[in-house]
């Protein structure tokens, strides 16, 4: 099931895709006569992702009369996670071209949900702030219930879907402070989308194509296959001195291919530049930078 | 005005503090004609504190019939801050002991909301995760209105109020990855409290002496006069590029003594230590550390 929040006719709401049309999350409550929550991440706390999977031959009916996809905006599919965790150093291609090593533990820091932006938003960079602003195309995955010491064996019970993720970087901001954090904070530099696809569809997360362009060229093409630690890994390692809340956002890492290590020379963004990620079975969200 | 949120006869509400009696925010409603929201996050977003600050004689009058403090247990003020912000290396004395440099730009980092705990809260530290648990007291203050690309001139007006703070670290995690967030974000690894004041009460927070005991033995003693970037610094710097919204969390980073820099040799915390931090004029928050 892909799950999207998209404005429609001035309304701000969120559904299911089926194809080329969606159901909006009334319709569905009404086609299977459950009472869906108002947002995505009460919809996703509620657990009632069961039971809308167990109707899905009924919605996939129900969707020809839906709203077409053509006729609506796609927004964020959250706005307001409980935290948005980000890990480094996650592909070896990219520890490699970083000249970094494999860590031994997942290396993690966080964005604010005043980060998130849409999968087709424009991105404004407060130029004056910072001029070095780099992609980083990623696989990301939503928690969709609380838990805390959680097995690898358990781990993909807490996983609710998977996003594409672009970890947007102010390479100078990043590594000026060395801490990552404040050069990976600002406004709208973390575009998500373009739906969450709930984790039944995706079965193993490490099998999947991850491509990032710049405007068409392709700057990252690697698989989720050179994850160095896998979506299993990172629940139960994290879980060991941290809870897990439903709707909790964790991108993997990025491969290898980033602006700022590019050779000859970097190809950091510019003003206008398209960046498009694209994750196999998932989908392509695409920002365009605009410094101002 | 204090801001307390606590536990009486096995409610959770808040309530405004006025001595050793509580009135909660129903009786505050009641007595001034007005209509407070049910959280502190939401009073906050409100801006109802300035009818509750107009009102403050007639409230304090009334307290005579309020809640005794001595029969409430105070909780984490805030338990839904949208983001909590820390800093690094922001005193003098820190980045000596550290054999750091003075940052030209604040270094920061994030804890997620499940970390919060409450001012008197026992910390339970997963002693198979982290052995090295270290304190770190700091002046926190917490965010009242959005706002973005805010002058130093205007900073305060940002400014809901503040708390004690204390950034937990687990120094082995820290460390060994480099970025801090992971060995800084375990369960109840930010005990906070042990309520708002609000900055009316306090006007320049940067005269305030700030202690830390560890087990009665005063580990950490400075001023907030002796941070690097004062509040309204760190304001206008980070938001030059990320939006500040009511109820976000900064704290302003620790001063010399925390125990991973004692010398002749470190003294991290051990079971059963308990960690007190007092801020001059707003409290002390007192949390036992337990190695589980």
């Amino acid at each position: 099931m892909k799950v999207a929040r998209f404005k429609y006719e001035g309304q701000v709401t969120y559904g299911f895709v089926f194809g080329d049309r969606i159901l909006d999350f009334s319709a569905v409550s009404r086609i299977l006569g459950i009472d869906l929550p108002e947002t995505v991440e009460k919809f996703i706390e509620s657990e009632l992702i069961a039971e809308v999977l167990t109707g899905k031959r009924k919605l996939e009916k129900a969707s020809r009369n839906g709203i077409k996809l053509a006729d609506v905006r796609l927004l964020a599919p959250l706005t307001d996670p409980p935290k948005i965790i980000c890990l480094g150093w996650n592909y070896v291609g990219h520890v490699r071209e970083g000249v970094s090593k494999i860590p031994e533990e997942p290396v993690v820091f966080m964005k604010p949900r005043t980060s998130i932006a849409g999968p087709y938003d424009d991105i404004e960079i407060p130029s004056d702030y910072t001029r070095m602003v780099d992609y980083e195309g990623e696989l990301a995955f939503v928690i969709g219930k609380r838990g805390k010491r959680i097995s690898k064996e358990d781990a993909y019970e807490y996983v609710f879907g998977y996003m594409v993720f672009n970890d947007v970087s102010a390479r100078d901001l990043q590594f000026k402070d060395g801490q990552w954090t404040r050069g990976k904070s600002l406004d709208k530099f973390a575009p998500i989308g373009p739906w969450i696809i709930t984790r039944d569809e995706i079965g193993d997360p490490h099998t999947l194509r991850l491509t990032t362009r710049v405007n068409g060229e392709i700057r990252q093409d690697s698989s989720t296959a050179n994850m160095v630690f896998k979506v299993h890994d990172i629940i139960h390692i994290l879980s060991k001195g941290m809870t897990f809340e439903p709707g909790d956002i964790v991108a993997t890492g990025t491969p290898e291919g980033v602006g700022y290590f590019y050779k000859p020379e970097p190809k950091l963004l510019k003003h206008g530049d398209v960046v498009e990620i694209s994750i196999e079975r998932i989908g392509t969200i695409r920002n365009r930078f605009l410094f101002i």
